[in-house]
């Protein structure tokens, strides 16, 4: 499974204060640190921590990429937030992160990331906001796909996310996410990948980096390929690694642990 | 899912001196604390610590029966064994633990466990051997079944258990072992439950306990309903009694890991 690295986010106070003062180290620091944890992309989110967020994303980018050699995830809701920071992009590999399964604002997007040889978060809801159940998920997947067969968008490089909702507020829903995984492995061939920002599961619980963790597991036994997670967080990634291991996606070895972290 | 406690085992050190010398108090003690942690039964094996397998059976079950009120799963391969501990049972809720898919032991066990009125572990294997693939071992799952509906016994007081190999055998086990529970939950309405003895998978890999609880998470997931594991493993169970929560088994609270022990 890839793990994308969340920390370089605005909304965490020594990234939001590193923005800021433009003041690099805390960001050079997260950058390495999460690659040396194994992180196979490195979300970059500027949140609410700048007026100017482009000039927040292009400053994030650069200080990244000066830093390391981990491919880049660009994470914002706005398109020319993701521009900016596309604009800086020294070809390394990225990902855009995210667009909704609305297929206007697909027929912007994916032409962009096709572009510029980008993977793409496309989220399963749409202007009627995030479907409840399996099926109208599953839809809006569908509708994902064929956008991306018109666009000429390799599908493995489309990464669906099936939406994460607290479990506090419906319990019915990680089996949801399961059976959305599950479907979207038989939608197509190639099958597009999947995606989950994990941590909003365990939104007002006591017990979140457990309920993270399990979670995830439950996830890549119905075939998860990427998840957005602090991969600072040791047993997140033990975890994750070990159902890898167990899926049969890495060879153990004694040292599995440490090898996939390389 | 019900924790099955694997602690009265005669290949343990402190089971076994207590056998020998026929000294109750670690018996209590374990008979005591995994029913605390919130074994749903406590599996009682002699193993190979007395000559006489049949008296140090008795002697465990009584020992068992004084110290708590949880019920039982007579643990062996040998029918008189199991005949000796069921000679001394008081009435309380009882598991049979195990029997091949053989068709003629199952003649002879499943009247055995209607009169009992005990849950019976059957295992996907018979005098072939363990099969190796999903779809020998779901044939030998529809023997189970079939012979179950023959002698009148309830399918979720069936367990099946699909057998663990371990992981360092073949890595293709643990996906198999998901599968074949995925199907038996489709073989029949009601369906059998599902069961497994989870230390096998780990067997010489240098992170058992890690390895234990995320294949039995990923298990879960595909709707195992029960485990013999160490419920004295306070990490394995917070795993456990989470997917349950996650699966929407257990309705969620701030203290439901400390609520699903009691």
């Amino acid at each position: 499974m890839k793990a994308v690295g969340e920390r370089i986010n605005g909304m965490f106070k020594d990234v939001r204060k590193a923005i800021q003062k433009k003041d690099p180290a805390p960001i050079v620091d997260l950058a390495q640190r999460q690659t040396a944890e194994g992180a196979a992309y490195l979300d970059i989110n500027v949140g609410t921590a700048a007026e100017d967020q482009l000039a927040a994303m292009r400053w994030l980018v650069e200080t990244v990429q000066g830093a390391c050699k981990t491919p880049i995830a660009l994470d914002s809701q706005k398109l020319p937030v993701i521009q900016a920071g596309l604009e800086v992009c020294d070809g390394r590999a990225l990902m855009i992160n995210s667009v909704s399964g609305d297929p206007d604002k697909l027929d912007v997007y994916m032409p962009l990331a096709v572009e510029k040889n980008a993977a793409l978060v496309a989220l399963t809801m749409n202007v009627d906001g995030v479907p409840q159940n399996v099926d109208t998920r599953v839809e809006i997947a569908m509708t994902i796909v064929s956008k991306a067969m018109e666009h000429g968008m390799d599908l493995p490089k489309v990464f669906i996310d099936p939406i994460t909702l607290p479990v506090t507020v419906d319990q019915k829903q990680p089996k949801f996410m399961c059976d959305v995984i599950a479907q979207l492995k038989i939608l197509s061939d190639p099958a597009p990948s999947t995606i989950v920002g994990l941590s909003n599961i365990s939104q007002s619980t006591t017990e979140r980096p457990l309920i993270n963790r399990i979670c995830l597991v439950m996830l890549q036994a119905y075939g998860l390929d990427a998840a957005i997670i602090d991969v600072l967080d040791t047993e997140i990634m033990d975890a994750a690694i070990t159902a890898d291991m167990l899926l049969d996606k890495m060879i153990y070895s004694d040292s599995y642990l440490r090898s996939a972290r390389l």
